[in-house]
């Protein structure tokens, strides 16, 4: 039975991905030898991490001055790293929080510097994003999360500061057309729009690093993996192919101005569904809905069972909501077709009749 | 044509574990979904990841006290978070300096305290095992690297200490039987004798954690990872995949102690070709000599043409010694079946011949 995969992370992939990647597990680029069996340092290792960088910079319309990098680690570990290139000693920070994520991230933060939280949303379960605060001007660099995966909220607009603007875009990169040159440093684990878990792309305008005054261990130094073109240590081979074959897939569709149109129509899909049918109610204020991860409640929780056997039956998964939100959660990522969510559909339809 | 992957690693996986790899990059367990597409919270992954952590315990013989993780990072991290966990604030640790990986570790240590270099084989290219070190009392614990992959060599006998004995097992952890019980913190990078590249196998005795007085980053305290049972974030699901089927395939070939017999079996063979050939010399000292990686150069470096030629021909890749060393590396790892080096050893053979 075919199965629609909503889960928020790691989530569904192209299926001519997943084909090519298998394939390079058993032989590849007819070499008689695994993509895991090669040395990293192998000239066919080398054009794979290369050919990724390149993708990363030509789908974002990356100017010239900024640098791409796949690490190891994930967001988690950038929260971090961020702080450690960027917060000055005895330096202070400005954070958006908008939920769990930035939470995370500020938490790190404060081990190194001042952090201002100068804005939240924490008292209505982050249902919104912040507007209307004001940024201090004594700040290394301003903090925020793009997009809430718990939540479903999404920055429309984003902060404008004179200092480092440093955005978690590790659940909506590459499915809007963003102008890159108001960013300082984006981060993002792959495992959203990119590919499999184990690497995180890392954007970096290049100029602004080597200027905390820090003493920055090896592995936390962008500078030290940007001097070795991303190949400090040994890369995670497996998910930065699968990166790089995913990249490629939204090229060969039209890139990022195509695949922000089909986001567009599938969220509206969905989102006119949760609107309309009085069994439902949206979870994150209208105006800052998600494209990439819808949040819904049901009117009446005690009608849960029976919805959950209509879609349980349609072969989706994955549409269980997060503890702090309840409901249920539909990420419909780059790779989800729209069929997919008009099955969805289908099935909150089917329980508007049922019940 | 049939290759013969001597590669340092990435390295050669066992042939059935890239098979069952590839299967489940596009339908794991029957699910119609790809391994790299549900969530790490699903109990399938749950169930892999905790299978995988049983299996290093069985088949190392872990005795209770000890924890596992599958962190992401490689041993480059590791020789930071070691530090951060283990060197008290204004502490001592002292380092045995064998080789490029030791020096990289000690480099990191040297942020956090004071660091004793109590022995190196520097002076002669790292081609030995110091002997015969004095090791101080006042340190927080003592780091050493058991095999050296670039110089091929291998401690044979491990430092007796009774502060804490650290070990960056990268490179020959599963390769032969030890005695857990004298380490009370080992780590090894997967893409050897476990899996491909991406993840970090930590093993931890419990009760060392916590007492170093500093604030340890999230992402770099192993007690975190450990109170979220190896998930404290998204891991790295493909690489702790694969570790999972190498292991169990480590298992029904008859474990450690089987594949130790194997190695030497293999070993021996290389060794006395070198030891007989006269166009060869082995490069580390004999009684450090290395199972897992065995270095030698031509006793005359101009005859280097038409020996590359011979084993290019036969089928071999990833022989070409490091730079530091010259010569020639052959990476001879669990996976690698004694055939091969039969192959490598004919090659030394025929080149004797046409010479």
């Amino acid at each position: 039975m075919k199965k629609h995969n909503f889960s928020a992370g790691p989530c569904i992939l192209p299926q001519e991905v997943l084909k090519q990647a298998a394939d390079a597990v058993v032989n590849f680029n007819g070499l008689n030898l695994s993509l895991i069996e090669i040395s990293h340092r192998s000239k066919e290792f080398i054009e794979v991490m290369e050919n990724a960088r390149s993708l990363v910079k030509e789908l974002l319309n990356l100017p010239e001055g900024y640098s791409v990098l796949f690490l190891q680690g994930g967001a988690s570990l950038e929260f971090l790293m961020s702080a450690y290139n960027l917060m000055k000693v005895d330096g202070k920070a400005a954070y958006l929080d908008t939920g769990a994520w930035s939470t995370k991230a500020l938490k790190e933060a404060k081990l190194l510097g001042d952090v201002d939280v100068i804005a939240s949303s924490k008292e209505t379960t982050y249902n919104y994003i912040p507007k209307n605060y004001s940024i201090p001007t004594d700040i290394d660099y301003l903090h925020f999360t793009s997009n809430n995966t718990i939540y479903g909220t999404q920055f429309k607009e984003f902060p404008k500061t004179d200092s480092l603007l440093v955005c978690d875009m590790s659940s909506d990169i590459f499915s809007r057309e963003l102008d890159f040159t108001q960013f300082d440093l984006v981060y993002a684990g792959a495992q959203k729009n990119m590919g499999p878990a184990g690497t995180t792309l890392v954007i970096v305008k290049d100029e602004i690093l080597g200027k905390s005054g820090r003493d920055i261990p090896s592995m936390l130094d962008y500078q030290k993996h940007l001097n070795a073109d991303s190949m400090f240590n040994t890369p995670p081979v497996f998910p930065v192919y699968v990166s790089m074959l995913t990249l490629q897939w939204l090229k060969d569709l039209g890139g990022v101005k195509a695949i922000e149109k089909l986001n567009e129509e599938k969220a509206a899909l969905l989102y006119a569904e949760i609107d309309r049918n009085p069994l439902f109610k949206g979870f994150a204020a209208k105006e800052d809905r998600s494209l990439m991860n819808v949040t819904f409640n049901l009117t009446d929780e005690a009608t849960g069972e029976v919805f959950d056997k209509i879609w349980n039956a349609a072969g989706i998964s994955g549409i269980k909501g997060h503890r702090s939100v309840g409901g249920y959660r539909a990420s419909i990522y780059n790779a989800m077709p729209i069929e997919s969510i008009q099955v969805l559909v289908d099935a909150m339809q089917q329980f508007e009749k049922e019940i």
